[in-house]
């Protein structure tokens, strides 16, 4: 199929397509995008913005513990959410979870809507800055799991990470901060200093590669420019639900 | 059916029945309260959360031009999501919007799953404060419509609302202001300037009772407390999908 043989063009006002959102990995991470969803559409009253369906399904097993070996595979219940999703109706699907992305190729095979995919989305927007050093702030599953290792090299970006011991000390006790909701000002400081460190090592950009990390990014964007995975994907799925492809 | 036949428990942790909103009146309101049904609920990890399914549609007529007669009925449209709800496995539904809550009977007499009434929600937590008389801030739809008087009376409260005047020129423009996203500084003013009349006119308590308005409270609730009728119905559907009534 050739590229030429189709072309894009931006649909009428309110005539968006249905967006499908496969959430609750976690729960604060899909209300926040929903929320960037809703402020990068370019909207001035409600009937403007996009129809969008949320399947937010808090009881599908860990991913990062399933890339690790040590859980049961997510991609049942993702699967699930997907066609539930296709079933009201959503005729373009993302789900805001980096390490959830590990899963993506099945969940597609699976299903038969367009994913709009974190990872790509994200890295686009860093290749347009001219940035090449990108640190990542993620999931010890995003990390094994080499997504951004994999989408990085085509676009000419150079992708590191943290330590090991930083990672653990660092990275992963800021998670699991943020995800009970407590010791949130702790869990800032533990992500600025990881930051610093990547800073030192080259880094010309940090990726916040974890959806639930942007709530504490204060301190580090001060450091070093930090871009939110959850944003770029939300820009590009207004992107995609207003194109046709005609 | 005596209420002596059945007792209340808490469901076990992670054996939440599934929330179903019933939103895009507004879409930033649904995220809004996605985010504060989340931070309501008492969980350390995401699969101790509240699976939720949310259908928010910006097509649905406008609530206010519907009340004030010059606009199509939303019924049809709430009802078609509504029943996509409950396809989706929903088995208690909430709509964040105030005025929507004027064809709540409509609605509900078409669906055959229990609502979590925001009017009553916001109400009830007043009334649990000792506050007499409440002042309320809303669209003139929710006004022309009665909600509040109509729960207010039994529940010993004295509810009044800004003068037409105010009504027109401080609370309709401010929320016209947040639905367009523009403005919101000018937004916050006039809504704080309709507050202390209110404060002056003996109101103990106001209502935020659109929920475009939390967005734009700050100046006000330094006047007089206000109470946020988005995190009403939240706190009240956390408990709700909690409950089992065996």
């Amino acid at each position: 199929m050739s590229s030429s043989a189709s072309s894009v063009r931006l649909r009428p006002p309110g005539e968006h397509r249905v967006l499908g959102v496969l959430g609750g990995m976690g729960p604060l991470a899909t209300a926040r995008f929903y929320e960037a969803v809703v402020r990068a559409t370019p909207a001035d009253h409600d009937q403007l913005h996009i129809p969008t369906v949320i399947w937010s399904d808090p009881r599908i097993p860990d991913r990062t513990a399933a890339i690790l070996g040590g859980g049961p595979s997510p991609v049942p219940a993702m699967v699930e959410g997907a066609r539930r999703l296709e079933a009201m109706g959503a005729e373009i699907l993302a789900m805001p979870c980096n390490t959830a992305h590990a899963f993506l190729p099945a969940v597609r095979a699976a299903t038969g809507t367009t994913w709009v995919d974190m990872i790509g989305a994200t890295l686009d927007r860093i290749a347009r800055t001219g940035a090449e050093r990108v640190g990542i702030l993620g999931t010890r599953g995003t990390r094994a799991a080499g997504l951004y290792d994999a989408a990085a090299a085509p676009r000419g970006l150079d992708v590191f990470y943290p330590s090991d011991t930083d990672q653990s000390l660092l990275i992963d006790d800021a998670i699991g901060h943020v995800k009970s909701g407590r010791r949130l000002l702790r869990a800032e400081r533990l992500v600025a200093a990881a930051a610093a460190r990547l800073h030192a090592a080259g880094a010309d950009v940090l990726i916040a590669a974890c959806t639930e990390l942007p709530l504490v990014l204060g301190a580090a964007s001060r450091v070093v420019p930090v871009v939110d995975s959850l944003d770029c994907l939300a820009s590009a799925c207004v992107r995609e639900v207003a194109t046709a492809v005609v």
